[in-house]
Parts: structure tokens; C-alpha cells; sequence
């Protein structure tokens, strides 16, 4: 009998067809974050009991756009980088838990399959889209500056439709890039029954990173634009007082996490 | 409290942003098939316990490219096509359990969000990748005929490298198009522990069409090439003998499937 | 010396590299067409002297999806065929030059090189877009008929913006699929100085097919959306009054043109 | 009487379409550089009469990946960044005219439409295709330092197939990165006839930075792989020996070039 390997799908004797190599997993990236305030019942749709609104400020969402390098343990992913660059948009909102407030991701897209397997795994509920985020660069030719005037767009598109863009206009520095994201994540694991109907597992995990190093924040001025998709409900979270706008370059390392409640 | 509704993630208080709808789920596509002869020891490691070889032609392999149009019941994905058309290529063997032969995915390529979602459900262990696949046509002048003499070519390449591509040219009609696909799938369907290690669940299911009708089957003569890759196992399978080339369009309606053993 | 040989760049000992080969070109594939009146004065705007407005219906425009499969003389692209298929939308209006009524393409997406490079030779503004167009199949599992009730959709977009997309509902059979691109085309071939500011080369140039073979037209009601881009003019076109909308398919032949004019 | 607007194609009354803007164009981008020696007369057979080989080292070649940004006068394309990103990996020779020595691209893959628009322009033989290239980034959590022991991949290919991958290992500064690309650019830029069989327009230009900045150049031990395609002769340029490897981050500013011959 064949013992088969591979943390996800396909499984192999050997292993090395896998979508994904085990944890943990090397990020490098740069975040391009954009905070704001809607309905608070908005955020409270996306929350499946028992997850509940967080106590204070409610309505807070963060729209953030990364542009990251990402490897496993091996490195080998650097030296092949189709394997190993992605860029994602996600939304990211609050929730409380036994007292307790979390992170939650309700929306991401990503532009790679290793990506959305990650995410699967993570429950992050990635779809495929296309991201552009403004580059700083050594040398401002055609570059903003990281710093007070540096400015840089971000995009999100897919289904051939844009979904939200955004322009952001560097101010000064700040203490950290914003605080929607800043908790450990709250992510609902969820596998349909194969005869339909309902799922036939389901877990509510918290996750973070394992290691977490950030570069120096900047904040500034921010416009943003969200757009109607007839498969996306983006625009619901319609952008009534915008908190802040952020750039940081940051590494992080994810090393699996923990089951807050098995459902299923 | 929310009740979330969506097939599958994102799930929101309406379900319109899910990623796939809810089954059944409907095609109409054309397969150009290639089943060989490989090492049946090849075939034995990607079988897990208790799968085993299939008592006849053990070593039998078909490579399937599919040019898909696909909906749900609604049939609205079909006036936004870039919801409902995709190519993929998969690689089917065939196995037996509990006395019963059954087909198996082993590997499997598509292009679109959708498709990889659809596949993290049925068990079939789908990467993206980049398909081309002859098409026919009403008129010949770009275009090969479905019949004797008419040359189809498909290629299949993932992480920018080219992983296989053929050439069929069809000489007769034939009465199917191939037997390594014709059997219930029998897929495991895994989600590994958010904290690593192992699985947190595992089932081996059973699926197949709900509905299946087939055009006229025409046979030929077919090329196969095989090419390497870092992070593919695909030309472990290599083509010892040719069992034969075909090309079938096909309407399909899929629907579910039923749990043949809870692992985990 | 070397003698360089490739229809178009890159030219080296043999033309094996050439982006694409000489013509003639042959092309098979499927036509969705919405002909409609806009204010003539915006039609106007595109016609560099010497095109004057048609005489009759002077505001008419067609805008058209094509999914071609396409070939050179040898058919070698059709074995491998990312080098064969490509998507195209394009927007066609009339002109009259020395007493003729022409046709002529202001605008075009396409979503391969080899596309854009054959549109440079004849004068055709291609850029990069991404297409869908609903398939017919010989299956209706997901899939509409050619005939009374069938519905195609196309869209189109380009630079992560959607710029059109369109329903069309088959109604009955029709003696053609429109008007406004029966004409031989009048382009433009115009080739910008290496020392800027004007133009170095500009000929006005007669071109159509060579060969045309077309199915039942077929003629429906039709839905017509175009969305605003930073970076095109599509939109300007306003639809003012539907024509009618048209489903064929189509055999072609291309091989060259001749020069109406040479202005530089 | 219309007069339109548009550095190149499509022309508008207003310009707004034309796939790309005037002249000058800026670009801030990382460039990775393999030099290395092929048979002369494989270099040869690239250059045509006038052209000759460069008097010294004439087998010279520099494959170069760019990962770029760039934008017109206007620096608006910086927002919506899929307008301004691009990647690019080229082919350089040297050859001599006129007793003075020029660089020359003979090969050269992007991924945009504007690009290879501007490519056109500049004689430049632009195809597309797909580019990797190791970033190096403030956190090595998922990047290599530019410094030594800093590893780079970088690949590319074109028609779904591998054409190129190199694997770059930093191990000291050096004055620059390379000398194949270090000269004025002498390209053809020709137009075939509409009616077939020669080109209508043909000239010898010289082009090259109106303005450069670089940073620190590094140099390192290089591996590098060229792979056969039907549609393409990079792998005619046998690596016979490796001259060196270089990272270099850039600015540069193009504003046109001066014809050197008329040639048709």
C-alpha cells in the first residue's frame, strides 16, 4: 500500500506536486492599507453566529492591498518566482468571540493557485482577481517616494469588472498601519457535504502570524472607490468616513494556528 | 445572529458572493482524450490505502483536455462567459475498492477561480494552469473537420512551463472515447489541521454525472510528449504504449456525490 | 552580409522567429455583431481628412466580438494552439473617400501579440483587451441554440475595466449579419518619427478579405451596456438607437491590400 | 475636417485613446544581467548588411530581465498602476556601423500592450511573454539581499513554453552592470508593404537614455539555461561562456532618437 505526501492536494509518493509545502510559510511584502467606517449592520451580515460585532467601532473596515514575495522553509521558491510572487486585495473586519476581539477576513482575491490553496487552508475565502499597487523605488523616475508626498494607486479587478481603487497621498509617519487588521485572525473553515445540503465539517480557527517584523508606517490622505459586481458584495460596505490610509513595507512568518470551536 | 448563506466561501447574508453556486451544475464541452499504457507500479503510488490497481489493464492512463462552457441552473453565468468558459486538462486512472472499479483524477489543471472550487469539492486536485485545444469549426479555413483526416492539437503548461502536448489525427468513428474515464470517480476529499501535521479530515467519495449525453466518438492516431517539471509529477506516467486518441463533444449535468468511506 | 528573413519582427538567417508569418492569413470563427446609431458628429471625429461621412446613415456603427481560430498557409498553428485562437472586439464605422463608401475600424482589443502585429500591418488600432463571447455547442447543457430564443452574451474589457458587454436574443434568420462592415476597409498605417513630433510615415490603404465564406445569419433583440475608461473612447459612441443584432459564423481569407493614398 | 490627436494608435479628436503617450517616457526598474560569449557567427547571422560584427569580443551577448515601472510627463499612469507596471526580458548584441559600435536588441519579450507599442516605435522586437524576477526587498523573510550571498532567479516564456531561466548569486560590487547594453541602441524600424512582398518603409535609427541614474552595480556567479521553442532562436545563442552576472536598480529617461539611414 502507498503511503501518499503532500500537505494539500495532489498527493504523490513523493510529495512534490503538492500545490502547497507544509508550513510554515516566509512573506515579504508591502501593504498598502486603507481604513474606514461603515453601517456597522453592513459588518454585522458577514458575522455567522457566534461571532458578534466588535464593542467599539463597530462599522471599522480595512481595505488592504499586498504585494508580496512568499516561500517555504526551502527558499526554492525564490530562485523560480513564478512560484513565489502573488499579489492580493482583501477586506479585513472585526468580530468578538467569547469576549474576546478577532480579525476576520470577508473578502480577498489573489493572482496565484498557490494562493487560494493557502487559503483554503487558512480560511481566507480567496477568489482569482488582478491587483496593482504602486511600486516605491530607488530611484523616483517613475516612482512615488516613501514618504510626505509619495503618492500610490492601488486597483482591484475581477470578473473583467473593477472592484475598488484607491489613491493614496503619504502625510507622515505613523505608529503602526492601522488596527482593524492588528488582531488574531477569527476564519470559519467550512467543507460542503459531497451529497449536498449542508456542510459536513466546519471549524471557527484563530490564526496569526508566527513572526512579525513591520518597517516604519506612513499615513496620509486617501480617496477610494468601490464598484458593483453582480458576484460581489464589496460595494455593500459602502466607505461613510474613511479613518486612514497607510503604506509598510513589512516580513512575516505563518506557522498554523488553532481551533477555537469545532462546529461540524 | 447572521445566518451566512453561499455554496462556498465568501460567505455572506445573501449568498451572492460566492464563489460557486450550489449544484447542480451543467456542461457542454468538447474532450479530446489520450490513453496510453504506463508502469502500473507508476499508477500504484497515487493510489492510497485501501485503493488498489484495477484488476485489468492496471497500467491504463487517459489524459483529457476539455473545452468547457458551463452554468448553474440559472443558466446566467452563460450571458457573462467569463463565468462560465473554461479549459482543463486532467489525468484519470483507475483503481478498485471494496470490488469495484472506479476512475480517479490524479492530476488536474484549470483556468478560472471557479473550476478550482468546483474541484476542492468533488476531490479532484486542481492547480492552474494554461490549456489550448483545436478547436472545429463550421468552416475549414482555420479550422480541422471532425472527421477522418481532421488534426487536433492540445497543450497543457503550469508555472511557465509547457507539461505535455499532442497531436490526434482522427481516422474513424468509434463506439465511445475511452474506458480509464468511464467509471464512478472514486476522490478523496482532505482538509488538513489548521495546526498542522496531519489531516483533520478525510473521506473517499463517489461521484459521477447526474446526466450524461455524447456525440458521435471518432479514434486516431496520436503524438504524446511528456515534459519535466520542478514542481509536477505528470511525466512520471510515461507513455510506454499508445492505446488510442479520441474526440467527443459532450453535454454533462453533475450533481453531487456519496461518501464511500469517512476517514477521518 | 546577412540577409535577414521574417515577414515583420523580429527578422533573423531564417524568419523562424518572426511574430508572425506572411500572409495570407486564414481565419475560422464565430461573429456576434450590434450595429447601432450614434450622434454622426461623434463618428465625425474619427475620420481624418480626406474620409468624409457616409452619404447615408452617417452615424451607424457595428461593434463586433469575434472568436477566431487562425492560420497561416502551412496550418502548423493549428497543432499548437495558443499560436491559433484569439478573442477580438471591435468598433467599425463608415466613411466615404473619393465618392466610396468604406468601412473602418477605430477601435480594437485583441488578446495575443501575433493580433496586435497582423494589426499593424493593416492598419487596425489594436491594444490588449480581455474578451468572452457565449459559445454555441452541440450540447444546450450549458449552452445556447443558433436559433429562435438563443442568447449569447459579450464583454469586453481592458485595463481591468469592463468597457461593454451585450445580450443578444436569436430571433429569426436574416439575409446578413449588418451593414456597417460590408465595405473594403480605409486605414490608416501611420509609423511616428524616432525624433517625435510627427508622423514619418502615414498611407491610407484599401483592404478586405480575400476569400469569405458565411453561415445563416441569424438576427435578435439586443442589449447594449459601454462603461467609461480613463484611457479609452469607446463610450463617446453613445448608443442612441439599436439597428438590430446579428450572430454568423465565418470562414475568411487575408492577403493584403493596396494603397489608397500616400500622404507621408 | 478632423485632425486627430494620439502619439500612435487610435487616433481621437481628443488623443485619450492612443495606446500609448508622446515622448518623453520615464522608467525606474531592477535590471538583471547575464553576459556571456556565443559563436560570432551566430551573432552575425542577426545583423544586417550594414551592420557588422563589433570589432572586439564580437560574440558577446547580455540577456537582460528589466522589472519596471514606468509613466509619461504626466506621472498619471503611477495611479492606476496596470498602466505603468511592466516586465521584460531582451537579447543585446553588439555590431559596429560607420566604424562606431552599437548595441542592438534582436530579441525581447514584455507583457503589456504599451510596451510593445512603444517598442514599435523605438525598433525594438517586441513579443509578449511572461517574466519572472526575483525582488529583493527591506525584509529577507521571503528575499534576497542585494549584497553577497543574495540569490536571483529569473525566468521567462512565451507561447506556453520555458524559453530562458537563470539563477543569479551576488558576490561583490562592481563598476557596472555589463558592457554589451552599455552603447547607443541602432535598430531597424520597417513597415511591410500592405500589398505583400517587401517593406514600404525601412531606416536604421540610433537611440539610447536622454538621462540615466544607476545605483550600485553587483556582480556574482550566474547559471544560466536557454530552451528550444518553435517559434523562437534564443537557444541558437549558445552559451559558450559566461562573462558575468550583475544587478544594477535604474532610472532612465527615453525622448526619442536620431535616424541614421534611410533605408526604403
Amino acid at each position: 500500500m502507498t503511503e501518499l505526501k503532500g500537505f494539500f492536494f495532489p498527493r504523490t509518493a513523493s510529495g512534490q506536486a503538492s500545490l502547497i509545502p507544509s508550513p510554515p510559510w516566509y512573506y515579504s511584502g508591502d501593504l498598502l492599507t486603507v481604513e474606514y467606517r461603515t453601517d456597522p449592520a453592513r459588518v454585522a451580515e458577514l458575522l455567522p453566529a457566534p461571532l458578534e460585532l466588535a464593542p467599539e467601532d463597530p462599522g471599522a473596515v480595512a481595505l488592504i492591498w499586498a504585494d508580496w514575495q512568499s516561500c517555504s522553509a526551502s527558499r526554492e521558491e525564490l530562485l523560480d518566482p513564478v512560484r513565489s510572487q502573488y499579489k492580493e486585495c482583501f477586506v479585513v473586519v472585526r468580530c468578538s468571540f467569547r469576549g474576546e476581539v478577532y480579525s476576520r477576513c470577508v473578502y480577498i482575491w489573489v493572482d496565484k493557485d498557490f494562493a487560494i490553496a493557502r487559503g483554503m487552508h487558512q480560511g481566507y475565502p480567496k477568489k482569482l482577481g488582478t491587483m496593482w499597487q504602486t511600486r516605491p523605488h530607488a530611484f523616483p523616475h517613475a516612482s512615488p517616494v516613501i514618504g510626505p508626498g509619495g503618492q500610490f494607486g492601488a486597483t482591484l479587478a475581477a470578473g473583467d469588472r473593477r472592484l475598488a481603487d484607491v489613491v493614496l497621498t503619504l502625510r507622515e509617519q505613523s505608529d503602526g498601519n492601522g488596527f482593524v487588521n492588528g488582531h488574531p485572525m477569527a476564519h470559519h473553515r467550512i467543507y460542503p457535504d459531497i451529497a449536498g445540503g449542508r456542510d459536513v465539517y466546519s471549524e471557527l480557527i484563530r490564526s496569526g502570524g508566527a513572526e512579525f517584523e513591520g518597517g516604519q508606517s506612513w499615513r496620509g490622505d486617501v480617496e477610494v472607490n468601490l464598484y458593483d459586481s453582480p458576484t460581489e458584495e464589496l460595494s455593500r460596505l459602502t466607505v461613510d468616513e474613511i479613518i486612514g490610509g497607510y503604506y509598510r513595507q513589512v516580513g512575516v512568518v505563518w506557522n498554523g494556528g488553532t481551533t477555537l470551536e469545532r462546529l461540524i
